[in-house]
């Protein structure tokens, strides 16, 4: 692994030589682990345009630095920041871009007020841009880690039944995930149920399941630092009419969302193809969120999609595609996969264009 | 649970009052919570000098806040801080307080880039410092968190035998706790056995426990938001002398830290008491962190108790106690437990001033 974070490095390197900084300090916690491959809630690294990096951590994480990152110097502090900044100031660096979508006012002052300190520029997300596009390990850790999440959500199907409260349903479902491998959870499980599915985010409560429930569950697996993000809605009991419309409808805009995910596609007209599907048949406003969001070290990361927002996406960029229609104080439904975009000469199966789909539960109307 | 809200915000407006600012822009996450009662990962709020208040988040949050914030405006909105900057122009709030501890250097940077915007000026940690003194109503929150803590610890302490990994053991605790009516933990739990005791903030791992090793297990839930802390370090088989001595020593100085957390007391004479012990025993270089911290609606937070920190503990402010010593390569050992401190006519019991203890498990060494 030491030579995948050496070439992140370098490729890193390049991006900040380019700015015309002499250094970059990195402070963004998913940017250290991917840049360094160190876990730790407390790091920093000092990357020069050129030359060796330097990783900053406390003495809590000295000892998994010294394991995990033997090809890159370790310095051992108590405040990084003010560390790595005194560091560059004696590596004769005068330029250091610092990560302003991260670091806060309070931090940037102190190290701005740091006698004879470097002159501070933003770098922007520049490791945020290399980390949108993965790489095959990257992809093999986000597919174990959306496997584990399907086989999970498999295994626990048969426990939705009547009297059951969401909150023990998604118990049940993380426990699941954690003995099958997880190393712990993407995200808090949301468990939705009859009326509660109206709210997108809904927090799992004492609310007992009951026949003609709609039941949306959003949950994913954390696997080596990547995210799984999947979203299925469930009918317990036969469906309504209304139930089997807004689901048929947001199946259908998912289903286009994904076949828009294409190299080259403009962010804003994939969602433009599902939002359109939903707007059509008067439920747009019904649909206020994103179409869906890169996912890596980070549950919600580059590139964000949804009306307004510009890009393309492009080979090997993992992404979500979670169309919704929520009705107030009826319910919800909404369908979530995560994807990653494949030009076909990445696919292994070589097969043209079509994203590659990694949360493979079916998007079949489940009635239990 | 309104009006407490109602008289946390009061007293966060006076200090604002004194600031000289005409409102504040609150984001810190858990000052949110403390001023409105709604938990969430997107929200902030307006507070004003001197009139009503506004509670700000994006859709995913606007059921709940409607229903969990009876007494406050609510504005649901997409981009929380240029929203509520935009009212408080419009309600001609010229100064705006913003806290620095939170804030990006990104976000501020647009705030500061908004026409006709208000002049920002940094909040300080005032709302930190209202939440470091507890009322009842948290201080109860706190004891439920860390008797559930305590009753899961000897409910599985059963199953620390050989031949059981730690990660295995982890993750029985954490279903115990939450099977208790923990809503959550208050952190990832730590379990380092053996030679892993040395490393403080071990990552449970593959290690299975032997005979012979001194195992560390630092654990809490989270209830009501409110977060508990214990550490007890436990022998598997009889413990060798080096181990039974590095024991006592922690144990002495734990108690001696806890005596010393009177009303009153200075931080740093609270920290001197136990480190000196440790210190005079030969073992002060294996002893490189803090001795406590403040805990509640954060893990971590004021008051930090630690060589060179000042300031002076309180009536009603719950800290950690918790001394250790770390043999790299042999192992190490910490005891801790979470205490608030009491002046006497604030205790159920009209004791006099020892604090009260919430972490009840024993620390005499346990011997498995």
């Amino acid at each position: 692994m030491g030579d995948i974070h050496a070439a992140r490095r370098a490729r890193a390197q390049g991006k900040i030589a380019e700015s015309g900084a002499d250094a970059a300090l990195i402070t963004v916690p998913a940017n250290v682990r991917y840049l360094s491959g160190l876990v730790s809630s407390n790091a920093a690294i000092l990357l020069p345009a050129a030359g060796p990096a330097v990783l900053a951590t406390d003495s809590r994480y000295a000892e998994a630095a010294a394991r995990d990152c033997p090809d890159i110097e370790i310095a051992t502090e108590r405040d990084l920041e003010p560390a790595l900044a005194g560091l560059a100031v004696e590596r004769g660096y005068s330029t250091l871009a610092f990560e302003a979508q991260d670091m806060t006012v309070e931090r940037h002052l102190a190290l701005a007020n740091l006698a004879a300190g470097p002159v501070l520029v933003p770098l922007g997300h520049v490791v945020e841009g290399l980390r949108m596009i993965k790489d095959e390990t990257e992809i093999e850790l986000l597919t174990r880690a959306c496997a584990i999440t399907g086989q999970a959500f498999a295994e626990v199907l048969g426990q939705i039944v009547p009297g059951r409260t969401e909150r023990d349903f998604a118990v049940v479902l993380e426990r699941t995930m954690i003995d099958l491998g997880a190393d712990g959870l993407a995200f808090d499980t949301i468990v939705a149920s009859g009326p509660n599915g109206a709210i997108p985010h809904h927090s799992p409560g004492q609310r007992v399941f009951a026949p003609g429930d709609l039941i949306t569950i959003d949950c994913g697996a954390r696997y080596g630092g990547y995210h799984a993000d999947m979203t299925r809605t469930v009918a317990l009991g036969q469906p309504a009419g209304w139930q089997r419309e807004i689901y048929d409808l947001v199946a259908t805009a998912q289903l286009a969302g994904v076949a828009a995910a294409v190299p080259g596609a403009d962010i804003g007209d994939v969602d433009a193809t599902a939002r359109d599907i939903i707007d059509d048949a008067g439920h747009g406003d019904h649909f206020g969120h994103g179409l869906g969001h890169g996912v890596g070290l980070q549950v919600h990361e580059a590139p964000l999609m949804g009306r307004g927002r510009t890009g393309r996406l492009v080979d090997r960029v993992p992404v979500t595609i979670e169309p919704g229609v929520y009705l107030p104080g009826k319910g919800g439904v909404r369908i979530e996969d995560t994807i990653v975009v494949r030009a076909a000469a990445s696919r292994a199966d070589g097969a043209p264009e079509p994203a590659e789909i990694l949360t493979t539960t079916t998007k079949e109307l489940l009635v239990l």
